[in-house]
């Protein structure tokens, strides 16, 4: 399989994380799209994922998977513990609520923030932007963050009491939040906790090292 | 169990023809929060669904499922046939991404015409609009029309080879373009014929019949 993504992109992170997580390293070769130099909007890309947005998955037979919930989806079927995207129907359904939430209210939400009330990957990239919707996004995004504090005080994860899909999410949130500089209020302790404790997973070790290694390469 | 939603809803279409394909609809009662008068913003809806959307599922423990496709993944791995979220993985991950792809570039962005660009729920519930930004979903939402005919001169349905949930959000696509206006061009001949033959399927002809005699009712 191939994964077309940026290394240090908040939602290929996502799916290096799951990546990670599923032990399916050894199955994935990265080949990088230039996010900076809007790579991802050439017709080539384009005709990869309509959306022109990084990640896609491409299969050894050419077929392609966009979207990090689909291509999570995708890897999670394969075989193979641990279990990303639930079980039973009720866990399936509680995750996927809660992934999507953790998108439509902070990542995709500070993802606009980024690319209409701040320069954003630049005005080469940036065709159009609206600085009043980004920062509407922004404030959202704040907001959701005292909502996913409040249910982090009440359960261990962010879909409930297993590792999930959803808690990948907002751990993009978060990356995508410390590219932003929004700081995720003191006050805020539950989710500061439990980012801490996601802080501890090999699977974000080895992405943040990873990080590191390549922006000091670079 | 309990559907929250408002019966000719384009969101609460997908659910109720989920719930039709899956024959489950003597599982399910409706009980109805009224948009227009903006119920679904109510701190009672709220604590429901952080987002204030519809449509919400709530199990008979009380437990609540918001986001259609969540809604849907956990009706769909209730037991019985059909599959509407893929059996093997490759259908999961194409499944997750035509879906996702519809309500981003297609009902997403009719939604947010309509909330933002239109009067929408009128001036009690909108009570931020952004036009410039609604009518630039307006375009997108009019691109995606064209992504989509093409797509399915190549193939049946949405995903692929067999009816699923992306077909179902493009069918609420339909369903809020109508209730905007915004006509689906004739020369889109392969998206009109897919949408003949989706009216054709007792799901939809439920669901047209449903609006039609509570519209009557009214
Ligand atoms: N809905 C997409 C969003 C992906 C996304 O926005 N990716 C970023 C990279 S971190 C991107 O490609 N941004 C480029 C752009 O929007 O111009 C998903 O879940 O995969
Ligand atoms: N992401 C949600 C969107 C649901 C949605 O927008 N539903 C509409 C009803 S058709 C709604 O509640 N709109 C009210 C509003 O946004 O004020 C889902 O997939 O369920």
């Amino acid at each position: 399989m191939t994964i077309y993504d940026w290394f240090d992109g908040p939602y290929p992170a996502r799916v290096r994380i799951a990546i990670a997580e599923k032990n399916l390293q050894s199955q994935v070769r990265f080949e990088s799209i230039n996010l900076w130099t809007g790579e991802h909007k050439t017709p080539a890309f384009l005709a990869k994922n309509y959306s022109g947005t990084l990640p896609v998955l491409e299969l050894d037979d050419g077929s392609l998977i966009a979207e990090c919930t689909a291509i999570t989806e995708y890897l999670d079927h394969l075989e193979g513990p641990p279990t990303l995207t639930g079980r039973t129907s009720f866990e399936k359904g509680t995750i996927h609520m809660m992934s999507r939430r953790a998108e439509l209210e902070l990542l995709d939400a500070i993802s606009v923030y980024f690319h209409h009330a701040t320069p954003g990957l630049g005005p080469e990239v940036e065709l159009y932007q609206n600085a009043e919707w980004g920062v509407r996004q922004r404030d959202r995004a704040m907001r959701a963050m005292g909502y996913f504090d409040a249910l982090l005080k009440t359960q261990p994860y962010i879909a409930g009491t297993e590792f999930s899909m959803a808690d990948i999410t907002v751990i993009g949130a978060f990356i995508f939040a410390a590219i932003v500089q929004l700081e995720v209020p003191a006050h805020y302790t539950a989710l500061h906790a439990w980012h801490g404790r996601m802080q501890e997973r090999p699977s974000v070790q080895a992405w943040n090292r990873m990080v590191e290694e390549t922006r000091a390469a670079a």
